[in-house]
């Protein structure tokens, strides 16, 4: 009988953004995406989605450049915390706990094999909307915007990394992640990976950076209710003059109605469904995808775009080198 | 500090239904809603959607009257199996191990504090499309169909009872499902449930029997990708002469954009969009509405419909007395 | 061989609705239908959806009560312009030429047999976006707004009369429009008729008025483009504490998705999908509606809520005798 | 004054497309988009979309290449096809009357000055739909099908031509069509024009052949309800087997949502929505685009595939000089 599968990860929970123009990349997010402010604090104004539960699901940070300042995600009780805690100390990935954030409680910080840091954390702010915010119904969070592209909540982010099968290692071994999809080139080396802590598909990838570099970024999405949604959100980005990368097109991997943009500070955004898609089975084995597969284009034919491959934040120009503790 | 949540119960798998009218009921789930048989025995129709992974969601018995045959759930191990076994055995529910149904193993049934009659197991058969069903993406099942109204997988079920408060600390305590909304009238006494095993906002639901009869089926329901799924099935539904009951619109209580028709045998189907609201939180507290609440009818006013409080399966007129073993 | 059908009338362009509260009906205008101000002058505030070619298609006007100003019809030609004022002029519903309005040339004004204040004119501005308001592509009018509800454009109205049958022999012999739906009541009696002088399948409808009152206003339509955007509308209105009358849901009549509310000063708004029904034919023989099928309810089975037979505007209280010149 | 618009032609009508795989087309319109066999005649099989109100909107005609059989246009009345006829005799284009076709009457036939095919008449059958496909609703001419993609009505055409001047001026002055966008190269050569006989904004496109060939066919479209069906559309192209060309995206001219494939004999189809956006102004200026914003690709950015550039029908390899009568 095999081990049961660990299931101590809730769910994605927030990410730290930095960006080199804190005040468009700002505009970006409240005015076109559709997001509120709910806090802040030096350098960083946290945002949130309407149907985010927490206080915020974005924090962003205004910096030298751009890329990802953590990632964050929540554990599923106390217990579950604190056994993860138990898997990273030792590992040598732990940074230890980090606390006095702004809307959740104490949280563990690590760095994954590429350098990306990342914390787990139980205790959390559940978002009180004030009275001009409040939803006409008692189960939401928030009022429904109706402003730019409404983006409903946080879906997932994708790292670049130097190495995939390490990082696929870690994420599944150490948090308890699992694999739903994955590239394998012919020569057997991985080039992507998503994985899932829940019935989401997935709520984190990883795909090779063409650089060779360590510890950057390739975007973070924001989930909308439908595909019609999401050329709507075109036509919103169209209007306010947002660079539109690639999309709207539907993916062959996970099958994702996808539509990738630029923010003002440089960082991929994109817009996606949010989950007919679910992944219900316990025991999904992972499909495999091969190169000629993938040369094939997206679902629909559409091949992919060069950039999707090589833009990463910080913009390989700022690299210098992988981070540390 | 909290016990942990129990996670052993991964997912709603499929249902039996009853009905007295086999052929029709037959022609209404492949023809009109889009489904597929994918077995036979003895007068039972095994039947699917195309984004159910296992073999089938549906058994579709002959039967004398209507109503629901049984309801099964998958274990997410088999280690959850065995727990939750242990935890139905001596608790007065246990039925025992039924072993030899088409499409899985071992199933360990038992019946519920109002009589349904559920099961859950772990070994599975995982669905393998014939050529002329396969799909273009390797991550799907089973090939679109492009017929009727489509429906993509089996959702929750809706379920009678004479006492919703016995029945919620049953799927509670026993076999660990989380309560995310309900209803509790003005005397205190709990009117309706929803509880879930994983990150939809409900697997089951289970509302006071009109007439206080046991055992009763109100609904079952199939998802489709969007709202302009369900708008497109209603006009598939008038054209093929089926019953629409009420909908489509939008339910206050968990949001949910339905559309109740009843099937020839007598059935309530509902058709339901597919899940952009996810229940990410682990430790969701239960929203809890009011009599005066649900008086102001469904999210954009529509009044609830007489017969959706009446109606159930098999018809009042047929009920001859609680189930038993 | 049939004359030739009058092709003079190019398409409904604007009405002036009255408004007790004209602060707070544009409030909803601008804020929650997402229209944009293109005007002031006097007690009026004129307004604009995003792809109306024109000023505009809304004259807002504060008045002592509610219901319609003036409905106002573009001519197709300077030519047709005088055909339709040929055909005016001495026909008893006469009022003359107004001139000096705000974003079109001389109108020529007459009131139908219930005493409806009615316009068409030819020469027009065309709508000069300012800089913030351009539109990304050419081929349209203004930017998306993304706020609110987003309406398209304008699409038709509806009058309540004291004489359908009446009314219709005007808007088809003076005006030149086509019926391609209506209903008769077993007694003989006309209770509806939709006109259209394009091919939309109606610009201009008109019902019995319950209390037998002249000169009412039953609704204004905006378009949006799909049916969607209507379900979304419904959730943007609860939100924003909009009374939501009846809908959304499709009417078997001409197969509009509809989905009405009060706006703020009383009178009723429906938004509705913006045109996949073309009415190509030019010789398309009016759908005839009976007594027994108008009792089925709306296309899906919705029974038609009761205040839609008898809510006008002004309202009865307020109904002080047919208007006159 | 200026003179006025013709209005003599009311819609286009039919197609009549060649194929050398009559029996794989025929299964791709069929079975693919969802259309309907209502007649047949030596080797062509006439075919209908669910909402065309004649008895069809598709001649596909068994041959030993592809391409355009011919196109049909409605007039607006016995009136008007006279006066269109008058205009064609002695123009030089005229191949005079044709008789005895399925479903219309007396049809005038012409070859434009690129060597099309075309034909108007008057005369119709409405479409009877056999009992098992009658519709539930009297509005409509047939049942939804609830197959495939499922067109709604023939929208549009596109030809290729050697001049598209020449064949515009032809379009515009002997057959009454108004233009409503082009695009115009540096050089001031016109490279592509839309025009329209009635509120859509285009029933026919045309332009320049790139091999400077005579006579050939770019596609024809049939329109859906919403973009959401396009992208459903898409799904159902990729199960079929069916190539994608390109698509689904937005055009920046027209801002048509499009979806292009190539039907089993070769000739492009293109599925798009059916008319959220209507040209109501009866003075519309023709839109001019210029080779510059051509450059920047469709409405989102996506880059135009060459193929759409270059491929057609017949292809360039079996093309054997221009049409003649």
């Amino acid at each position: 009988m095999h081990d049961e599968p660990i299931m101590d990860v809730a769910h994605l929970a927030h990410l730290e953004v930095l960006t080199p123009k804190p005040e468009e990349s700002l505009r970006f997010f409240v005015d076109v995406l559709g997001m509120t402010e709910s806090g802040r604090r030096g350098e960083s104004v946290y945002l949130r989605a309407w149907d985010d539960y927490e206080r915020y699901s974005l924090k962003l940070t205004g910096s030298n450049t751009s890329g990802l300042g953590h990632a964050a995600f929540r554990a599923r009780s106390p217990q579950a915390l604190q056994r993860r805690v138990d898997a990273l100390q030792g590992s040598g990935f732990a940074v230890g706990w980090h606390e006095g954030e702004l809307g959740h409680g104490p949280a563990f910080q690590f760095r994954d094999p590429d350098g990306h840091l990342i914390e787990v954390y139980y205790e959390t702010e559940w978002y009180e909307a004030p009275p001009a915010l409040r939803p006409s119904l008692k189960n939401q969070a928030q009022r429904f915007p109706a402003r730019g592209v409404n983006v409903r909540r946080l879906d997932h982010l994708n790292l670049l990394t130097s190495d995939v099968t390490e990082l696929r290692g870690f994420t599944e071994d150490v948090l308890g992640l699992r694999t739903t999809e994955k590239i394998v080139l012919d020569s057997g080396v991985e080039a992507g990976v998503w994985v899932t802590c829940n019935n989401k598909s997935y709520d984190l990838a990883f795909t090779l950076d063409h650089y060779g570099a360590r510890g950057r970024f390739h975007h973070l999405t924001y989930a909308v209710d439908s595909r019609e949604e999401i050329l709507r959100a075109a036509d919103v980005f169209l209007e306010a003059g947002v660079h539109i990368e690639t999309g709207p097109h539907k993916h062959a991997i996970q099958q994702t109605f996808f539509l990738y943009v630029y923010e003002p500070g440089g960082n991929r955004v994109e817009v996606a469904n949010a989950g007919a898609r679910l992944m219900l089975a316990p025991d999904w084995p992972p499909v495999v995808w091969t190169e000629s597969e993938r040369r094939k284009g997206q679902a629909w034919g559409l091949k992919t775009i060069e950039s999707f491959h090589t833009h990463g934040t910080p913009p390989i120009e700022q690299y210098d080198g992988p981070r540390t503790k």
